[in-house]
């Protein structure tokens, strides 16, 4: 008999409404926790579940980009997506909620996967040739638009930790993805955010194209402008160096992505990734994408955000730490003003 | 004649409401930030500015506790709070607020100070006598009362970095205070969300007193309960070994602090830091105090919260690293079940 599958909790703050994943199936003690022995990260490609002649060491793949001709779950992909081995969130089963005395609890039905950006075990991203970063782009939109399918997930959230100070614990290139069956806090508070700014006015203009209108005039905070991207320091960067990359035509969604703009967009990030790692001496870094949740899904209520919201990728160095202070207010402190932080990064 | 007075900015963010301090008077560059030379952690007494004898490397003390007849800013002081050198907020002059381009900025008025907890250099606040510890607890409420008389400030949060990993930068104990002229975005959430589930339940119950009596009813995440404090790992807790430190008896601000509270309140926050220095391996940590805004400043709008609002320290070990999904979601992974964490808190 096969063992009953394990959930891990998704617990809901009963004031703020923020939503924790608390990891039941696999609970660590503080030794676990202090040792880091759960986090190492691995860095020699002999044991390195990402490197080709390796796929047996992680789940089987649920799509690749590979060589015509060559078998799942062996060599011959140049991407690869395949469910993370340790998944906060599992894919089987259905979503229940239910109030646990009185609080709100989730039981952990999502998904959680892995996307391998290069067989390569040593180049990063940015050195990448632009198709290989195309490619991985284009991998994104595919696993966003598959997911979208499942009237069970709410938001699909793609992200990447770069270093082990970021959170990689394998530093073979890569991004993870995952989809929960609630819209996040923050991508929730945004959209709100987005739409007060559309509705005060009349519903005809959103806030981040007001953005890089103003952006472009002031030119100051702009890294890089494309003929389809941007990419600047926000007015309110929270980190030192932090970066925001959106199209500078509107498009509430990702998975709408075109292939000059896809292009435009690969060289771009491309382009970023290496000005910072020039400039920051290849600090750690995470990058998350903003799109908007799945409208097939019951957060339904934002079917009309088309014209209100504006995917953009937000890509922070992780240079400073972040002290009491911040946890207890939501109030940053940034060190490195974000005009200043775009002057170094255009010159890098 | 003299310089005038340089000011940091603070920013909003036009989506989400967050504001930001930019440090604009002391603008760091990459090497800096990377260099770290602006936050090597002070241990040598000889070098250290909140060591008795060492007065005259902090700027003028604003109160102290002291023997009778000893002067200000020399030695005799048992807890002392002065400016912070580099003051993130300065005390003099109008709050500025004005519209950049499409931007909302303030100048950077507001207070930022030091306090002291003990002369003696190697002390952690957890070894101090029961007494000294509730002489830093009298001192937090005075400050926050006399700051409390200026109309301009609208929040005061007192706060303690511990350990280099955690923010500090000097490893003499002291904690912080800063005053800002706006209410900060998580405290203004944390008023909102417990106001909502006040006025739900017929303006009749507080979100935080049904906390304790649930928590009470369970058992299981208590970490300790005396005559008037409790101190639990909350249900969702968002960090490993979170622990909250709650008064009993329904109180929304934490200058109403009676005598025999204040014994009771030294004596668990002693007790809980000690038993996370044992459990954790004297692990860095923060803790925040949340309490009610300045009702005196324009935050008047929060006048009536005397019967939603609980005051409460909430401490965080600081063991985990964040990931980008954590950053770009508000959604953290917490490894370890709160359950197990008061488990583990108890018996250390």
């Amino acid at each position: 008999m096969s063992q009953p599958l394990q959930y891990n909790e998704l617990r809901r703050d009963p004031i703020l409404g923020r939503w924790i994943i608390v990891d039941t199936t696999r609970p660590r003690l503080p030794e676990s926790v202090l040792r880091k022995d759960y986090q190492d990260e691995i860095t020699e490609p002999q044991n390195c579940p990402f490197c080709p002649g390796n796929e047996k060491l992680t789940p089987h793949e649920i799509m690749a980009q590979r060589q015509p001709g060559t078998a799942p779950d062996s060599p011959g992909w140049s991407v690869r997506v395949f469910p993370s081995i340790h998944p906060l969130l599992r894919i089987e089963g259905e979503p229940e909620r239910a109030a646990v005395e009185m609080y709100d609890m989730h039981l952990g039905v999502g998904a959680h996967e892995v996307i391998v950006e290069t067989p390569e075990h040593n180049l990063q991203l940015c050195s990448l040739p632009d198709e290989q970063v195309e490619s991985v782009l284009w991998t994104y939109r595919d696993r966003i638009l598959d997911l979208h399918k499942d009237h069970r997930l709410r938001y699909v959230l793609i992200f990447k930790n770069k270093g082990y100070a970021a959170g990689a614990t394998i530093s073979h290139s890569h991004s993870q993805l995952i989809a929960t069956p609630v819209t996040p806090r923050t991508v929730r508070q945004e959209l709100e955010g987005s739409r007060k700014y559309f509705n005060f006015n009349n519903r005809e203009r959103c806030v981040w194209c007001d953005m890089i209108k103003t952006e472009l005039d002031l030119e100051q905070r702009i890294v890089l402008v494309t003929k389809n991207i941007i990419a600047f320091c926000p007015y309110s960067s929270r980190f030192p160096f932090e970066t925001w990359v959106l199209p500078l035509n509107h498009s509430h969604d990702f998975t709408h992505l075109g292939k000059t703009e896809a292009t435009d967009l690969a060289s771009v990030l491309k382009n970023i990734l290496g000005r910072m790692n020039r400039a920051l001496n290849n600090s750690p870094y995470n990058f998350v994408i903003h799109t908007a949740p799945n409208l097939a899904s019951r957060s339904g209520h934002w079917t009309t955000i088309a014209g209100d919201f504006h995917w953009h990728f937000e890509i922070i160095p992780r240079l400073t730490r972040v002290m009491g202070f911040e946890w207890g207010t939501g109030f940053y402190v940034n060190p490195t003003p974000p005009e200043m932080a775009a002057g170094i990064l255009r010159n890098a």
